[in-house]
């Protein structure tokens, strides 16, 4: 598979267990992963699920517009760019985002995000 | 100096020398190094900043709204990601980007970029 494609499979797997089963997300992350979610910093895998959790929203949909990749070290690692919009129920608009993560290959054959950077885009 | 005075210190270079001289940006790159800009892939120095002075704008100013930073592999490397507002001179309403880049540290203790994406945040 190409890395665009193996992004796009990525970028999928990822928000629709966001949306659908928010501490399916537990599998991605492992100790050492960093999360930064609109600033506020956060590290390993148990607190990064705790965090994603309890956003003060229950249903949500997130809608990509543009996914961006490129390799980048250690070797097999991938860098994934994320923009899109989020719509939260009851909301009548959708907030506007832009999120990365550092991908890095596991034994085996997948991948783990070791880094991830949230931002809400506000108008 | 913290990761995220490196990172804020490195924002205000890189965009103040955007602003002031695109070609001086040549520095910041390497032959190994990607930047993808709108969905474009370009590689090395050369041909990024051949991209950036061809941008169809002569005199811009970025205006920074967050900068977060993480660190990621290999040793020494730093993650930073940008969101902000671009004015092109001439047009009424500024434009919002985000930006990433994976900054790796050279044998002078400095950083270049290895890894660039630029999105425009269209509302």
């Amino acid at each position: 598979m190409d890395p665009d494609s193996v992004a796009k499979a990525f970028v999928e797997h990822y928000y629709s267990t966001f949306d659908a089963n928010r501490a399916g997300l537990a599998n991605l992350y492992q100790e050492g992963s960093m999360l930064t979610f609109e600033g506020q910093k956060i590290m390993g895998s148990q607190n990064i699920v705790a965090k994603l959790t309890s956003l003060p929203f229950q249903q949500c949909k997130h809608h990509i517009t543009t996914v961006d990749c490129q390799p980048s070290g250690p070797a097999g690692g991938m860098l994934v760019f994320v923009s899109g919009n989020l719509q939260l129920a009851g909301e009548q608009h959708a907030l506007k985002f832009s999120q990365m993560f550092h991908l890095m290959p596991t034994p085996q054959g997948s991948f783990y995000v070791f880094n991830d950077i949230f931002r809400l885009n506000y108008a």
